[in-house]
């Protein structure tokens, strides 16, 4: 059984799930979601992502079905049998299904939706060779903080770093304050330093992130959480990026100006070792 | 048969039409849309409509997978089918469907979905005594131009108008500038000129709006497109929203404060019988 999906109690093991059209997802983008990544078998930070997802839950004023401890559960039953060791689990709640009207009922009983996948192939190349990215105009909403899968903006970014030949895009506002990526968190390293952007409305609080600032306290990194600007990144030591599937992602080239060397930094290579000898210690304690 | 559904070439008469979970439009928000008010059996502004859907289309880098007139034809056909006088026409197409991933497949063939519903009851009192609107802070992206179905921030500002117990919620940025209501245009009128947010990037060019505009011209009311404050919209002498399923529809208090009189004023009451008119001409003619 290579890969399954869960929809609303049931599990389909093969061909296409299908979903109502009144689902207020497919209409009005109304929805949440994670991405959790599971290692030999066992998924990392997936309590820390069923927080996030009651928080972006709470944001939206979208009462989950479940507690946590129920999807907790769920999700773990549904990766073991998937038989599956190495796993991209998706999980996302919309508001649920009605005919299409702004105004939801409030009683409205959302639609839980999970998929088991196998972890896609990502090339070791992006590990030791870094990535190319470039700069793009953030003008996404003000709720960035919310996991929503209202996320065309996102998908345009990821369009536009494609059509200029990079791997992943940047935001930046228009004070120049550089937020994230299309999908992950950015950090640059200056002067010895880690910089990160705060987590307010304009970021995704990343689990990966949050594991990284935690790596830095105990390996004596020093952090600074502030905004910082496009041109402090392109003028930075080090820039990578993180995401919960694709880990510590060296970034080399910021709009086709080399950052540093050219090759990734050793704060980018201590981190990327770092986070990986903690998911190994998380999960073989698991 | 009341209502019918058709989705890519197939149409549905009783019964929940399905999509892939694998549509870029459940995942994603990724999809443009429209919606078409037919009267006695007619569509009204059917090809402005579809203009707009190639511009929302050209906008996001899809490919519509029909061309106009193709897309007319299909609409007249089962608005037709469904045999209702009074209907409302939604039309939604999405990127299509594939294992998700922020970058889409460049053939990807896209999602056409359309319901023909009968037009929801619309008490007349909205008309004759007007309705509540509070004003809710404009976070929205800078694409409001682009008819997505990523809309997100206008459930939140509609559902926040319902816990303030209003009917429309009015968008304010955080410059003080009204730019439209969560699925209206704003107008107002001020020392006897009619106002209206320019037709750029924050707002939704509605094609009610673009008919109100040229009705102020046959009618030589003056108009001024620029942006203005809430301050000036809470002084306003009248207030009304615009869209192609409510038509014009008073606005007689905003944040609790009273407008005008209280009621519909004479320039807002005299757009809404020249809509309604204009209308009834067009419809007439076909």
């Amino acid at each position: 059984m290579p890969e399954l999906t869960y929809l609303n109690g049931k599990i389909f093991e093969a061909g296409e799930t299908r979903i109502s059209t009144n689902d207020r997802g497919f209409i009005f983008g109304d929805g949440i979601y994670e991405v959790v990544r599971s290692y030999n078998g066992k998924l990392f930070g997936l309590e820390e992502h069923l927080r996030r997802l009651q928080q972006s839950a709470d944001a939206i004023d979208l009462k989950l079905p479940h507690t946590l401890e129920e999807f907790q559960e769920l999700v773990e039953t549904l990766n073991r049998k998937s038989e599956l060791l190495e796993t991209l689990v998706y999980i996302q709640v919309t508001r649920g299904t009605e005919p299409r009207n702004h105004l939801f009922s409030l009683d409205l009983p959302p639609n839980v939706f999970i998929t088991i996948r196998a972890l896609p192939d990502i090339p070791g190349e992006i590990y030791t060779k870094g990535v190319s990215a470039v700069t793009v105009h953030d003008g996404r909403w003000n709720m960035c903080h919310v996991k929503s899968i209202s996320l065309l903006a996102n998908v345009l970014a990821k369009h536009e770093a494609r059509k200029q030949g990079a791997y992943e895009a940047i935001f930046v506002r228009e004070n120049g304050v550089v937020t994230e990526a299309s999908s992950s968190n950015v950090f640059m390293v200056s002067g010895g330093i880690l910089h990160t952007h705060p987590a307010d409305n304009r970021i995704l609080n990343g689990i990966t992130r949050q594991f990284i600032l935690k790596l830095c306290d105990e390996l004596n990194i020093p952090t600074e959480v502030r905004p910082y600007s496009k041109d402090e990144l392109r003028r930075a030591d080090e820039v990578f990026c993180t995401n919960s599937v694709h880990e510590v992602t060296p970034v080399v080239t910021v709009d086709g100006m080399t950052i540093g060397s050219g090759r990734p930094g050793p704060i980018t290579n201590q981190l990327m070792r770092a986070y990986r000898q903690l998911v190994k210690s998380v999960i073989s304690n698991q």
